[in-house]
């Protein structure tokens, strides 16, 4: 979606606001899976094939660890271990984490503000819903534990995100919400990659007072989630999985609702929601039928 | 001296204690390149150039880094940083240094037991005797930051070990000690190499207990240490450069003391202190002279 956005607007108009819930520890360096992806996807370093790590990485630090017998689920690259290394050493030197995070994007010569959500650890935890390879049921692991490690592939019964509660959102989050011209909600997983921008303090009532000007595009088509376990979850934690489930989830937030031409048939019941409905090709599968639905997304409420 | 030591002596009986006052955490990861050296060296591992760090290693991490503006005085290869998350991961789990260090070790199948001198944290402190790049007169630095990041070229006036007397002897480092049919302090730095194992409550006592069986080898030839800071480093904390110095040092522990033929003056003076002094080559170029040096000096003490 932010692959779309900087085509169709000057890149330095726009604010990532960008989950850290995901963040985690792992061998003593601080991983933010979000901010990092969003970085490399938007500075064209991605791997195109997994969506996460850079392209043509090197493994020389994880091939060494399994000699160890070592922690090797998550896989950290020879370049991506750069970023986590200054990331930690920064943090240890008292640099917050939007400052750190606004260092990497220059290093990468990004033009955009990529904001981590809050300076303030927050983590998501979910709950299981049964006993398995997990854990006992009832437990709760860490996200990383649960969408990685277990290859989010055990069944949940709950999730929260933790410190979200007394988090103060980060330098720059509520003022670029104030300030658009367009918010937009991206078609990621409304419960563990919304959810968390949401949880945090004052986030939610700010893009609310924004409503007007608020649009949010499904991650749902046709019923199932184009990549992840978004469908999945939504089932699992008792939610509608359809554009108008996550319409009804948007509903307070966002006046407009973005939907692929596959889900025309929920147009009327989304707009009975009180949301406009807009229906649009919405599978990104290149560069320029991103910047495509970036287009329409913004216009609908500019 | 280790690598001639397993040469003459069945590997398996063979125990290295290893200082730990080197150790650092950079980017938050535990360091210890002392034991780390040990290591790779007998793995036949390390890199002949530098004396430290692998043979073929890639620095993909370090580049990265590189472009953050990182702190990259301190060069950590990508096969190297293996190590190190390892390293701190296992220690966040509660292992101890000497357990990790045991384990690390085996994946290098190694079949010397390798063991820090002790599991508590100790740390070389270092005086600055001048203002100038690394500070202000009298203050302290970190050993890296003095050995790596000044390359050991500002005078100092002190050097302590914080932490030591209140450290305790990892297991196996007394009962080592109190076994062995010979006790070799290696040809290292008598202050910041030898200094710390020294300094670890016990450790000095016990070697004394066993002085009939210790036999010290001098890192000072013809008053110069072959490399390292050790020969300056003696004369700006006053004492003398020399393998009679070195011998004064190690008088109370020691029984035997082994020089190069360059010091063969020097051996009616050692003798004088009441140790017996061995001369013979003691300049390691190869893996024979490591072996012909580690014969005299086990057959000195057994």
């Amino acid at each position: 979606m932010l692959r779309g956005l900087v085509q169709v607007t000057p890149p330095e108009r726009v604010t990532a606001i960008v989950n850290t819930a995901d963040d985690t520890v792992l061998h003593g360096l601080r991983i933010s899976p979000d901010l990092d992806t969003v970085v490399y996807t938007l500075a064209g370093a991605i791997n195109p094939e997994t969506g996460w790590g850079l392209a043509g990485e090197s493994w020389q630090a994880m091939e060494a660890l399994e000699r160890y017998g070592g922690l090797t689920w998550f896989r950290l690259g020879d370049r991506d271990l750069g970023t986590h290394l200054y990331r930690t050493h920064r943090l240890s030197q008292g640099a917050t984490l939007s400052t750190i995070t606004a260092e990497i994007a220059r290093a990468h010569e990004l033009e955009l503000a990529v904001i981590p959500v809050t300076d303030d650890r927050i983590a998501t935890r979910v709950r299981l819903a049964e006993t398995g390879p997990a854990g006992e049921a009832g437990t709760e692991i860490g996200f990383q534990e649960y969408f990685v490690q277990h290859a989010h592939s055990v069944p949940i019964s709950g999730v929260r995100f933790d410190g979200a509660q007394g988090a103060v959102p980060a330098p720059g989050v509520l003022d670029a919400l104030d300030r658009a011209d367009a918010v937009v909600i991206a078609p990621s997983n409304p419960i563990v990659s919304i959810g968390p921008l949401l949880a945090v303090a004052g986030v939610s009532d700010a893009i609310t007072t924004r409503r007007d000007h608020t649009v949010a595009v499904s991650p749902i088509i046709g019923g199932a989630a184009l990549k992840g376990p978004a469908d999945r979850m939504l089932r699992e934690l008792g939610m509608e999985c359809s554009a108008l489930g996550v319409a009804r989830a948007y509903r307070e937030l966002a006046s407009v609702m973005v939907v692929d031409d596959a889900d025309r048939d929920l147009a009327p019941a989304i707009e009975e929601l009180g949301m406009r409905c807009v229906v649009t090709p919405t599978i990104m599968s290149g560069s320029a039928e991103a910047a495509a639905l970036a287009r329409v997304v913004v216009e609908s409420v500019s």
